[in-house]
């Protein structure tokens, strides 16, 4: 069975995720960055797309000590699964997701990427090839079901997200809305890509909730069912 | 006096205001057009860009007749005025703005707007120069605080609303977010232009009020005190 998808993600009052030179900002404060561990710490799996990674070097590991005592004592590996896609195995063996934190690291990758990469990045984690010359998320989603992941929590960044969007390949959407105007006709937005031309395409929300978190709104949204 | 600035918008849950065809689009619903038209209806002047009304051909009437007939019974014009930031006097002078509705209507341009186009618009409009090359929206303020208007409702589109939001001319802002994703990295978001760089830059807001309307959310921001 495909895992559970939860987009979480933060942006600006106007739509924006980072600035037009893809510098990470600070949307969000304390309270929220409490609560996105949180999240961390409750689902299985945690991914990104491999231009978060090149922009911002995440590391995509849960911070909170107690939270991670939490899931060792619950018989869970300290860390969730971290996951990059990553078509051309662009993924630097450097970079702070391989030396921070404990557990697995996945990549999935596509057939054509280039075997040296591969080779260097499976000396630190699981390469997995899905997809011919892109890598295809139906694919990832299958292969996550059979690995055992129930809950995949999906950070970003911009063009990730319009693919999953896009493919209506998520349950869940938390979009932190912060207090603050970023701007730029080139900045990432919450969602990229190509974009819908026509209304028919749009994926239709459904509005689960709202609350204030620290200056600004934590909105969950659904997809609708169609 | 200036104008209180109440910029008022509708955005995708993914921050954008249109397709990337610049093909207006619904995002809210009826609901939520009682609102604006309410918005209206409470301003003394309301304002676009002129790339809105080259792609939208808007009228920025107000439709609803019980809230024209509200306003004649205080004595005011039944339209709040209406009004265009158009440097190069680009407004169509056969537009639905002139067509629909009554009273007045002025377009800003600046000094170097083609004479021929300001001529012909100055048959249908009061045509006021207000800046060199560029219309100067500082200029703009301090004319329409001189011609009485109290409460300007600033309705897009988005680089019209860089230009409010990046100096600081508004006090607040009534975002409406709506359950749907457009997606693009083109397509036009709630405020583009050039973007801040730095963090320095961002304008912040404080959260006033959020309210369910139709299937989505109205986010009310002030500018915050700094
Ligand atoms: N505020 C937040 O919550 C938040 C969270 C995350 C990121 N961000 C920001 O987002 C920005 C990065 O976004 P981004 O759009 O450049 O990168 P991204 O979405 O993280 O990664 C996109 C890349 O993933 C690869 N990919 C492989 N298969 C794909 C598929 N099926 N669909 C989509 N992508 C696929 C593509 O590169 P290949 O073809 O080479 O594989 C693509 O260029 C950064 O500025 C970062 O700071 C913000
Ligand atoms: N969803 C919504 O609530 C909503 C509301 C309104 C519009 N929209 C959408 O927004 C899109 C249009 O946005 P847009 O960005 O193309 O156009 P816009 O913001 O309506 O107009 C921008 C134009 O105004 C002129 N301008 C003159 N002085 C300016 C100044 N100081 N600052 C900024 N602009 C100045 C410029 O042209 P000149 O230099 O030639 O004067 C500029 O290109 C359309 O797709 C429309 O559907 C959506």
């Amino acid at each position: 069975m495909r895992p559970y998808v939860i987009i979480n993600a933060a942006m600006s009052a106007d739509g924006k995720i980072s600035t037009k030179e893809h510098r990470q900002t600070k949307i969000s404060g304390e309270q929220d960055f409490a609560r996105v561990d949180r999240l961390r710490a409750d689902c299985d799996a945690v991914m990104v797309g491999i231009g978060t990674i090149l922009a911002d070097d995440s590391s995509l590991r849960l911070k909170n000590p107690d939270l991670i005592a939490e899931r060792a004592a619950a018989g869970k590996e300290e860390q969730p699964m971290r996951i990059v896609i990553d078509s051309q195995a662009r993924m630097p063996p450097d970079g702070d997701m391989f030396r921070k934190g404990t557990g697995r690291r996945v990549i999935f990758v596509a057939e054509t990427a280039p075997q040296d990469r591969v080779a260097a990045l499976a000396e630190k984690a699981t390469v997995i090839p899905a997809g011919t010359t892109r890598v295809d998320l139906n694919l990832v989603l299958d292969k996550l079901g059979e690995m055992g992941v129930g809950k995949l929590m999906v950070e970003g960044g911009a063009t990730l997200l319009w693919s999953f969007t896009s493919q209506k390949l998520f349950d869940e959407i938390r979009i932190y809305v912060g207090a603050l105007i970023i701007g730029g006709a080139d900045a990432p937005t919450f969602v990229d890509g190509s974009g819908f031309t026509r209304a028919e395409g749009f994926p239709r929300l459904t509005l689960k909730n709202v609350e204030k978190i620290d200056d600004g709104l934590l909105i969950t949204w659904l997809k609708k069912d169609e």
